[in-house]
């Protein structure tokens, strides 16, 4: 299997270097693993000036799956929106057709006290939010900003989505669903924008083929509500690109460690691009400090997902387990009584464990 | 001064008779109030075949402010969009051109055990959201699910806002913040958006004109995780219609007693509606056992809005707050060793306190 890895800005370098070490795990026990680098995001604008150079999107396009650490920095944030690190990773995820995009919230037990949550609230939390990754506010046409005939300017973006996008993210949710728990929520607004009044139609005729998952609809100001009064009720959320940033941010803050937190982004053939939920955190960056789990989990489940490799998936998990059950903690999950370790340190961590 | 009272569906009835309670002691008192009901909502449609009857928007606009229960109710869910209660509320809402919406987030001590969040992170909580509530993709045009040339449905809304729209806000959040401790946080996607690409700018622009107010602006998914995080560090928290519909609720959960929160939506001569944050509750209603408290708070809001009257506010809020260090709870907010308190009971011991 071929490999793009794409460490990107900030911390991305440090963490995918242990991402990295963990594959060199599974090639040196027999597995075949091609990897390629290559620049993105403020990276790839500072190396092509383009924040996704077209050499690195061929490449990400003739691998079977993509590695990612994080795009962005402060010292970008002044360059034309065009060419600024998040256009290179909207851009990614549009060009390879990345419509899906999974991210689980879990709690690890021994982590429960890094939630701002209490204990009873939060412990065992395990919901996966299915977040559609292509098309809404996005990437609508028309927008853009205007001046108006009276002088003033007026900004203007467009919500769009056609029935077949909605049954394709409609059908991941169930899918998954159905390896869980077996019940979907799906999130919308329908009391007020037509679009998510169509998208929860077609949420209803997708249910229709799988008659053992429970579905149910929740407007998306009460499902911010309901996930930080009582988020155990969740088991799949489903919901479009902008409803799903805010909720899967809020979702995986309710865990407090972030940290640990992967991500999936998948398209129609399970082709997919991983990479931790956290940001590039430039604060930190090349300090040897940063959590790089989330990454190693962001691994673990491009074996399950797009390799379809659950054993692999178990072997890299219950390595990361291990390693948080012996008390190792970078410092944003650090606690008293534990083992405080680096960056790399983490990393050799899980390798040992493996 | 007139009021028009629109009592509306659900609990509406039970919670608004107590917050009239509340405007009769002040009537006693020699205060020269004059009070007219007018149904809204489902009401409004089982009397008069609309959810804002014309005679109920001529009350309003005929009044100095406005006091609502609430809207909204199952047996009205199978209606056609245009007559659903909601469709009441948002047009009374533009009707009156009702553009700032001020949802207080404040934790009463005695009620921190009602938040699902560790005491330390809410404690003190006191933060203001001032969102926007006549613009945004809640009114933008064009709108609707069309039909495509290739058969299948595309649902559509539109985000809009010109720059006057988020100046006016802007100067109710900066003028808000004067009085509070002046740190306004701005709510954008500027990122990805280019409608709120737009809103950043003007909020820089406005913020020239309040030198002692700190701006700072914040994505609204990175929001989405501070409010659960550490909601502490927000004073006024300034967005759009749609996410601040989002972002209100959430924050209003951190406190764990949503049935304590009061709702003003103001126009640009501070002529107002007041209406608790919380629903229509119908699975409650009728059974006197809702909290009047938010509609009586909206009361003493309304003193304090459009009435410039801060006595009045004060009187009624150390009225509640007595009753509540009194140890009186309605159901939603009881604890071991509190009295339990009906609705009505609630509304009494206000009065009494008063
Ligand atoms: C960086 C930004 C464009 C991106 C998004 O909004 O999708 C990020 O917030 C995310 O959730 O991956
Ligand atoms: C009932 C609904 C239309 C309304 C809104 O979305 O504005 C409500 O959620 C609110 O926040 O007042």
């Amino acid at each position: 299997m071929k490999l793009a890895v794409l460490p990107g800005d900030g911390i991305g370098p440090e963490i995918v270097a242990q991402a990295v070490k963990v594959l060199d795990v599974l090639r040196r026990d027999g597995m075949k693993i091609e990897m390629e680098e290559a620049p993105i995001g403020g990276v790839g604008y500072d190396v092509a000036g383009d924040p996704l150079p077209e050499a690195t999107f061929k490449l990400a396009q003739e691998s079977d799956a993509v590695l990612l650490g994080a795009v962005g920095d402060w010292k970008y944030d002044t360059l034309p929106r065009d060419v600024r690190p998040e256009r290179g990773l909207l851009r990614i995820r549009k060009g390879l057709g990345l419509f899906a995009n999974l991210r689980p919230a879990l709690l690890y037990p021994e982590l429960a006290s890094a939630s701002t949550l209490r204990p009873e609230i939060v412990s065992g939390l395990d919901l996966m939010i299915v977040r559609e990754l292509t098309g809404d506010i996005y990437f609508g046409q028309p927008r853009g900003i205007t001046t108006l005939e009276s002088g003033e300017r007026e900004g203007l973006n467009t919500m769009r989505y056609t029935e077949s996008e909605v049954r394709r993210i409609g059908r991941v949710a169930f899918d998954i669903a159905m390896k869980r728990n077996k019940k979907v929520c799906s999130v919308d607004k329908a009391n007020v924008l037509e679009c998510t009044e169509m998208w929860r139609q077609v949420m209803i005729e997708v249910a229709k083929d799988y008659p053992e998952v429970e579905l149910s609809h929740m407007y998306v100001d009460n499902a911010a509500m309901q996930l930080v009064r009582a988020p155990k009720q969740f088991d799949v959320v489903v919901t479009g690109n902008i409803f799903g940033d805010i909720l899967s941010d809020e979702a995986s803050m309710l865990t407090g460690s972030i940290g640990m937190l992967p991500s999936a982004s998948l398209d129609a053939n399970n082709k997919g691009m991983y990479e931790p939920s956290h940001g590039s955190a430039p604060d930190i960056a090349g300090k040897d400090v940063a959590n790089p789990l989330a990454t190693i989990l962001s691994v673990a489940m491009m074996f399950k997902y797009s390799f379809n490799d659950e054993a692999t998936y178990q072997r890299i998990d219950n390595a990361v387990k291990k390693v948080i059950a012996a008390g190792k903690r970078t410092a944003d999950i650090w606690t008293e009584g534990c083992t405080k370790v680096s960056c790399s340190g983490m990393g050799d961590a899980v390798v040992a464990a493996m």
